[in-house]
């Protein structure tokens, strides 16, 4: 796992990524209880949402700072912390534009504000809204808290403006990714993406925010020049694309074991990955395509179309892709004058969404 | 009108506000464009969002300012445009919040996505979430986009840090109102919101950042003491509450010339505001109340529930509140040091609150 790979030399970071989040949290529960019971459940649950995730994103702005910077800072950890918060706010919105319940095999912020409302004898309906408008607010407040931590580093002013530019951009980069994933999802009655829109939704939604932008805005902290930054958005972007790509492999071929959930329920989302869009130019696709999509999908179901994606050559072409992907990254890291350590960590992150659980 | 009241002598001002934004939202198209033309069509709503406000925000944050500074700056342009920004944040998720589709008698971001989309033949449910997932997005973008620019401000380290935290913490607060605002309307079914409740919510949500915030931040920048920030705050809230308790009782008794909407559409979306809770302690108001928050309320039923309101004292009650939140706002402005020109402007405000189309 990405996370796995990277932790080891930077427990210490992460630990205190963890210990800047805590702070953050008791200092906005300390604040929301002058406002009543409901805002300080309010920011438990946005606490809570932020606990239990892998933290790749501070790791990867921990190693590029550390590498040129020399060794971790306080300012390091804060905008690890603030990338972290950033993303637990964009998995909330996420979660509501999905209407998703549970995170993480937890109830999430709506989740919890709805089943709290259901054990008030509230209406279901009512209740499902008030879980939804928790959780768009919950998200709003993290996002204004993590670019106030940005906003907050001691830096030189260039630095700071740099590092605020990338985290500003990382925003503006998953929105156009979380919009055309939206787009996606609603149109696939007939007129499905194909792989220019899917390769271009995983840059912007997942390459951008969880790869690239922690790289180049520690990087950049770290004192890192522009053609170095620069270097490492493109290595983040190879990387991010293969390891959203992996992760679409093992949503439908994984075990439970590996990916926390059922090898199912992408299928029965309907989730239109580039597995699928290539499945799909296929004849063998449309005799298996009935249960696609459906809640009721069943295993044998299942069974069909993972053969339907193996005897379609589309597993083997996301492979190839996912190698190439890799071999890219790896080229680039080869290529350039990083520092020894964030050379090595990224060659292991590239070797791991190779191999990872295949 | 407050925005009128203001803005003689601050066209200039509020002029250069529009052109930043005009500015922000140009660059970003710019960028947009390499996206698609659905991001561009996001970003276009956006702007459009942003536009047709009174500007009483930015009007707020440039009077207070130049009251200090003597002179209005780019800066104090740059950080009233980014209150604009952060209100038509808070309206877009307002409007997914209450599954609105119309703002300033136009569709907003939601409405035009949902409407290009059944346009383009999809269905009407799958049509909304696509809306409201681009009106999600939209105010993410416009929240980050509007702590970056307050983040980029040119002023000394430990101003530019006082003004985010204004920021920041309003956006805390109209989050705190705003979620106890969703809760009062899901709860009213029995349990309706009390005299403490609302005017809590009010403080928070309209008070806090659209008077005291933008005074605070505006005279901050301006380089105003701690003193008369906090002084300021005080103003703001007063201001704030009486200016919302005007609004609240033109919901139901203004014409639709003065307010620009029905006087039937608060009665009609039964808004749970102190002039109802105070309705609701007298036995008038369980005779009329029938048709309080059904979509079918005509205007012999809105008759019977204005009679009820004026009957009950509750009408009465609220315009004491009005004139006592105005009188203790005068009294604030008269006790202060605030520059004449600040003390005139705010005097004139907390007059406008009073009369306004009374």
């Amino acid at each position: 796992m990405i996370g796995a790979t990277l932790a080891r030399p930077l427990q210490a970071g992460t630990a205190a990524v963890g210990e800047f989040i805590d702070e953050f949290f008791a200092e906005r529960l300390e604040r929301a209880a002058r406002h009543g019971d409901d805002y300080v459940r309010l920011w438990e649950s946005a606490r809570d949402g932020a606990a239990g995730g892998k933290r790749i994103r501070p790791e990867l702005v921990l190693a590029a700072h550390a590498a040129y910077a020399g060794s971790s800072t306080t300012e390091a950890v804060r905008l690890a912390a603030a990338f972290e918060l950033l993303h637990t706010a964009f998995l909330m919105h996420d979660d509501v534009i999905d209407h998703d319940l549970v995170r993480r095999g937890a109830p999430n912020v709506a989740g919890r504000f709805a089943l709290e409302s259901i054990d008030r004898g509230l209406p279901a309906d009512w209740a499902h809204e008030y879980g939804e408008a928790s959780a768009i607010l919950a998200g709003d407040l993290l996002i204004s808290g993590a670019l106030r931590v940005v906003a907050e580093l001691e830096a030189p002013r260039a630095v700071r403006r740099a590092v605020l530019e990338i985290v500003d951009e990382c925003v503006f980069l998953a929105a156009a990714g979380e919009h055309a994933d939206v787009r996606h999802a609603v149109r696939h009655a007939g007129d499905a993406p194909g792989e220019r829109d899917i390769l271009a939704m995983i840059e912007n939604k997942t390459a951008s925010y969880s790869f690239s932008a922690p790289l180049q805005a520690g990087a950049m902290l770290g004192g890192a020049s522009a053609a170095s930054v620069a270097r490492l958005g493109e290595i983040g972007r190879h990387l991010g694309v293969a390891f959203q790509l992996r992760d679409d492999v093992l949503g439908v071929y994984g075990s439970v074991e590996v990916t926390g959930k059922s090898a199912l329920s992408d299928l029965r989302e309907g989730k239109e990955t580039l597995l699928i869009a290539y499945a799909r130019e296929h004849p063998d696709w449309a005799q298996a395509a009935a249960g696609f999509g459906t809640p009721e999908l069943d295993d044998a179901e299942a069974a069909r179309l993972r053969s339907a994606i193996e005897s379609s050559g589309a597993r083997e072409r996301v492979e190839r892709l996912i190698d190439e992907r890799c071999a890219a990254a790896v080229d680039a890291i080869t290529g350039s004058d990083l520092p020894q350590g964030l050379h090595e960590a990224l060659t292991l992150t590239a070797r791991a969404c190779v191999e990872r659980a295949r």
